[in-house]
Order: C-alpha cells, then sequence, then structure tokens
C-alpha cells in the first residue's frame, strides 16, 4: 500500500500540549547506515531544522509514533525517544547516516529544503522557490535538512480483528512480551 | 473511503510523555446531540472509562487530532480541549448527549464496554467474556461508556498536492484563517 509508510508522531510542545503529524517514515536505520554503529529496530524520518518539532525535542526528547494498517485492522503505538540529527550535530557517524538519508530522497523531496520556513506568513515574494527551487546536490545535504531516530522503548500492538494486544517493552536491552486485554 | 472516519489522537500521558492512538470519528456532536447545546464543529469519540486516555484527560486536557487523507494528500491537524462524559458527569445536557451517543454506536460496538479492563494482563477465566459477552440494552449505556467531545481551537490544513497550507484559529468565537508556508 502506497499509504503504508504515512505515519503519525506525535510529541509534545513547548507549552506543554501535545502535537501530532503525518511523517513518512523513510527506512530502519540500520538499512542504509551501512553499517554505521547498531540500532535494531530504529526508525527513521526527516525533518526541516527550522520546523518546531526541532524546537519541542530540544526541550522533551520524547515521542510516540500510532502506525494503523487498515487492511489487516492493526496497529502499532511505538514509545520511546527522538534524536534530531542536524548539520551541526557532534556524532560524525551520525553526520554520515545524514547524508546517506539524503542520497536516498528523490529530487522532489530534496528540494523542500531549499523552501521558505515553515509556518512563516507566505509572501508572494518567496512563491517562485516553490516551482523553480533550484537543483539540490545528491552528495550534500541542503543546511535545513535533518535526519530523525526513534529509539524504541514500548509497542503496543493491538490486532482488532482476533482481539489481541500485546506489550513489548525493552528491558536492559531485551524484548519482553506481555499479552494484556484489547 | 471506509478508513477515513480513522484518526489519530495526541495526549499527553501522565508522566509527561506524549501518547497517540487510532480512534473512530464518532460525528460532529451538533448532528447527534439533537439541539441539546450549541457546540459548532465539535468532534466525538467515545472512550471506555478505564483506558489510560480518561486519567491522561483529567490532568491534561489538551489534545492534537491528525487526518490524513491519502487519496487527496491532504492534511487537518485540529488541536483543542477534550471533555469527557462519563456516567457521573455533572451536565444532564451532556449526559443526555452520551446516551445519544450509544443509541448510534453497533452492537458489536457496545458489547466492547463489557469486556475485562483495557491493557491489564490477559487472564484465562476472561476470555469468555470476548465470544459471549451478554446482549447490551441500546437505550441505555454501560458503566463504562464515555463520550468524547473535541472543541477545537486551532486547524493546520496542508494541502501536499498543491503546496498550499491554511491555519485557522479561533479567535473570541470566530475562525481567523492565515496562508503559511508549507
Amino acid at each position: 500500500m502506497p499509504y503504508a509508510k504515512y505515519v503519525q508522531l506525535a510529541t509534545v510542545k513547548t507549552d506543554g500540549r501535545p502535537a501530532c503529524r503525518t511523517v513518512v517514515f523513510r527506512g530502519f536505520y540500520d538499512e542504509f547506515a551501512g553499517g554505521l554503529a547498531d540500532r535494531p529496530w530504529h526508525l527513521t524520518f526527516v525533518t526541516d531544522a527550522r520546523s518546531k518539532k526541532v524546537d519541542e525535542v530540544a526541550q522533551s526528547p520524547f515521542a510516540e509514533l500510532c502506525w494503523y494498517f487498515p487492511g489487516t485492522r492493526e496497529q502499532y503505538r511505538i514509545s520511546g525517544t527522538l534524536e534530531i540529527v542536524s548539520s551541526a550535530h557532534p556524532d560524525p557517524v551520525l553526520l554520515k547516516a545524514r547524508v546517506n538519508a539524503w542520497k536516498r530522497m528523490s529530487d522532489g523531496g530534496r528540494a523542500q529544503f531549499a523552501w521558505p520556513q515553515p509556518g512563516l506568513p507566505r509572501l508572494e515574494e518567496h512563491e517562485h522557490l516553490y516551482k523553480d527551487a533550484p537543483p539540490t546536490d545528491p552528495e550534500i545535504p541542503l543546511e535545513a535538512f535533518c535526519l530523525v531516530i526513534l529509539a524504541p522503548e514500548e509497542v503496543d500492538h493491538l490486532q482488532l480483528r482476533e482481539n489481541e494486544r500485546q506489550l513489548h517493552c525493552m528491558r536492559e536491552g531485551e524484548w519482553v512480551r506481555a499479552q494484556v486485554n484489547p
């Protein structure tokens, strides 16, 4: 399903209220990081350094992802902590993973990072940036491009068709499973 | 689309972390409340009084709903405050709306409120409740049944196909609209 890569990510805003938006799942970290560190089941996304998400995560790194599959009537709720890898991240391993994530983007996806700052009032003089964004270099990420990594701590898997629900919790590096009431 | 009624609702947990789950949109309050008070554009859901959501909202009533339509590539983020209408709610008008919401539920939907407490360990001695839940009375809600009402304060409408984004904010009872960068 083409929309199965769209998931909802909740964070806490700087005023303590919840935020929830659709993001595109960009694969598991280990899929494209090319052996750079071992982060089993860490999920990745991308974001704009100028988006509110980045300020939110700086204050509260906690997140919950909700993934609903209408075909099978299954829901995964994945909670954990987020790490934002901007161009200024101190870890060279994560900076390399950021470049790899940029390479995997489509031209259209890359062009969005040359757009005006998300959420600011739309100005006539910036309209041309949406249509004629300059071509991007697939090897060099634009400044605003950030890789986002979710380290899962708990997974709540609900199967509505079977009336089954399992909790998976990470405890000292191991997943512990429990069957609970749906 | 059958799945267009499924939306993601984010709240803040009692430990300050975000929560995000799929809920079923049950219609606008004014659609079924039968002239009981005037709550334009208030959205409704239902929940179990024994679910974590109820404790979360008691501590922090703020919520954000994320509604993504894959067909048109549109997203609505609707933030506001939640009200939970349990059997013990002091407002008789809301209690009547709760009964009306119960009447609109399917038999299968109603039966779930007779199931064991959500999230607790699943016990063999409760298995029969999933299969042979006693029939429910469409006129009298089960104790665990709650109506949930979201009063919207801000709507962030993103149209990915057209690269358009509008913010709608409720200011003194009126919606104020602004065009912003997507």
